[in-house]
């Protein structure tokens, strides 16, 4: 039966994992699902697909060139392009079932049909955390966001990262003391170059191009130039204290944020307060977080997100304001290989234990395997008719730790002859006892986190202390 | 700031959960995970975008008006209909890449654009496995498929459930033993009729509009009437032997499944041979299988698939047979939320205690939230601007177990105080002793299946031993 052959292929700019590196995908997801979990929020899933009308009632924007938008029948339809509109619609829809303060946790593919190139993607996963007050909602979970940030990144096993925070209010409040509040934008985006460009270039370009005054270019300048640790750039804040409120609301709130770092069970060398931070300009209105990779800046920030005022504005009278932040997973993990971070030492494999009977009577090996599952030993059973050495192989290609032979001589003995792949040690126990010795086994197998830094910058705690 | 606004609305045909019920979904999903798990099956994720080309590779067939097919700029795109085509295009792009026999789950949403009604979803889960081999599979992985399908529901809740298994071969050269090799499809379809119009109709279609001779007809009846145990019907089975080659393999095939059902822990209640099952025609060549709901019989089958002999034909000139399963999560989940069935007393509370602070200073409060999350405790603090009342029933609508209240009185003397919020039970003890309380009570609190049936039907094993 000669069929005619499509040549099989994946899109480009879509991710598609061998199984090896997805179960390392599969293990980043559990432990976010669980560490948002011990922050209280609760999983939640919305359509890919929404209705045009919906999706864009917000209009315009950068992105929308690149939202996947169709027809189907009579409706007009698009992916999401993000999580934050979906919830923004979930909770406008649904907010007479919902108590607020609302806190979820969504993990989800979105689709942006940018360009393809290295590293990027058209279909990602990302993963979003957000607190809804219904109103108001208390600064403090502006504070408890560092924490979420830095338990995430360190059950991931990472040591080397900074989490960079600033307030909105802040920036806001000193442009408009500067009667700059017109042009805070412009500014915002002059300054952030200030890392590629210099002080001179970025000078001229306020003074020039956006024709402002000398003096409070200088200021300018001066202002997004404190540095030092965190406490120091509060006390130098308090240097402008009093010249416009909202600025002296900020330096209220930044401060009620790092004074908790420590409560929360954030290290110092975790943080830092970055006055140059300003993330989405017209959508955050408060504390904003960036996360940088201390041995990867060119990554940019794995996690960013801040407050804003009005989640649902365009949905709903509702006054809807919220925090949260969010991962570009699919990114991350993709860097993550690049860059040779991810741990190779934790098990990947399908099965802890491949069985091998070995005579024609397969009843003891079945039952065997029900038993070792039955003590959760994830268990393959190799029947096929190859010969030993290709099923041995087999194992070995796969990376399953144990293999079991059931020989008539065994199942005479009442016993189970299995080996550690790794070691070559090959023990003949009952079932019990090998159960009991591939559980030891598989438990130390277990340590060590997802990601691993390069020994010289990060996982020698001695050396960096 | 008066903002045009849109109505929120989710697209009719797509499920989106309220908090609860999707913390019983996520529930369900971990429980098909670790299943699926323990019999050597590695987790794989797809994209659900596709190039027409690739995934209406087989092209025709009825769902093709079903599918959601788009442009974007020159690309023709398609979202997946089913988990079966991505994963024959995966097996046959990373041929090279993948150690065979693969087994693989994956649990993924797959989209149709059917007329929207009520039950029926356009974008759905499906949970799948399938075991594919590289020119051959052996048999034993078709009898292992029972086993993964009664683990899977057993750790679900259900007890009241049958697999029901036919062989194709059987059926396939049962007809050809007959001479109606040609017309089996139609034979099958009418066939299929039984339990609805009844015996003597079925005749009538047979002899009338298929004209086949009554003496066939009368011998197609009588095979499919075989019932019984599933001893019973192999025996009876063993009558047709010799006529025809497939059929006796199929015999052979049917005889081996059944056998090793015992050993691979399948109880002879949830299992049973039924020659009338078919499923789809033209694909399953060997172990078919369905699965229904004892007092549900009205959902049809909830896990169903069978073996088939060339899974990526429209790929590769690769012979790579399998066997594989697939759960309707979504529609699945509908039905027993539909049916009652969701076991309400599993705790969906997003977190196991919430922390009311009553006093001005914070520092105390969130520490003992930073050991409590720590030491695996779900956390919440609820630090808005509420009367004390107003959080009290926050933590009931959310159905937070325990109340953690710290006031001047607590801090001073060392201890917290935290109520059971389903007896009112109140303790005063120190953070350590209050958090083996709260873990005692979330161990005793997680007991209990996502499904239940009810107790009249099911649970009561004393009844139904």
């Amino acid at each position: 039966m000669a069929t005619k052959k499509v040549a099989p292929r994946t899109l480009s700019g879509f991710m598609e994992l061998l199984p090896a590196p997805q179960r390392q995908m599969e293990r980043i997801m559990e432990i976010l699902r669980e560490t948002y979990s011990l922050y209280g929020f609760t999983p939640l899933d919305t359509p890919a697909i929404e209705s045009s009308e919906v999706l864009l009632a917000k209009g315009g924007g950068e992105t929308e060139k690149q939202i996947y938008r169709f027809q189907k029948g009579d409706a007009d339809l698009s992916l999401r392009f993000d999580l934050t509109v979906p919830l923004a619609k979930y909770v406008a829809l649904h907010y007479n079932d919902l108590t607020f303060p609302f806190r979820r946790y969504q993990i989800g593919k979105v689709y942006r049909g940018e360009r393809a190139q290295r590293g990027r993607f058209r279909e990602f996963y990302q993963a979003d955390i957000d607190i809804i007050g219904d109103g108001k909602l208390s600064i403090l979970n502006e504070a408890e966001i560092p924490a979420i940030i830095y338990k995430t990144f360190s059950a991931l096993g990472l040591k080397r990262f900074r989490i960079r925070v600033n307030n909105r209010k802040i920036l806001n409040g000193f442009y408009a003391s500067l009667g700059l509040s017109g042009v805070a934008g412009d500014v915002m985006r002059t300054v952030d170059k200030l890392d590629k460009i210099g002080f001179e270039k970025v000078e001229n370009l306020l003074t020039g191009e956006l024709g402002i005054p000398a003096e409070s270019a200088r200021e300018i300048l001066s202002f997004i130039s404190i540095k030092g640790e965190s406490q120091e750039i509060l006390s130098q804040l308090e240097n402008w204290r009093g010249r416009n409120e909202t600025l002296d609301q900020g330096l209220e709130e930044l401060n009620t944020v790092v004074k908790h770092l420590g409560n929360f069970g954030v290290p110092r060398e975790n943080f830092a307060v970055d006055l140059t931070i300003a993330r989405g300009l017209d959508y955050y209105t408060g504390t904003v977080y960036e996360t940088m990779l201390l041995d990867h800046p060119e990554i940019g920030s794995v996690c960013s997100g801040g407050r804003y005022d009005n989640l649902a504005e365009y949905y709903t009278d509702k006054q809807l304001p919220g925090v949260g932040i969010s991962i570009g997973l699919t990114r991350l993990f993709y860097v993550l290989g690049e860059q040779g971070l991810l741990n190779p030492d934790l098990p990947t494999a399908p099965a802890d234990a491949l069985i091998l009977p070995m005579t024609e009577d397969l009843a003891t090996a079945i039952s065997l395997a029900t038993e070792l599952r039955e003590n959760g030993i994830r268990t393959q059973l190799h029947c096929e008719e190859k010969k030993f050495k290709q099923k041995i192989s087999y194992a070995g290609k796969l990376g399953i730790p144990y293999a079991i032979f059931l020989g008539e001589d065994e199942i005479r003995e009442g016993v189970v002859a299995c080996k550690d792949m790794s070691t070559g040690e090959q023990t003949k126990l009952d079932a019990k006892a090998t159960i009991s010795r591939i559980k030891t086994g598989l438990e130390a197998r277990r340590k060590g986190a997802v990601i691993r830094e390069h020994p010289e910058t990060g996982d020698n705690s001695a050396q960096n202390g």
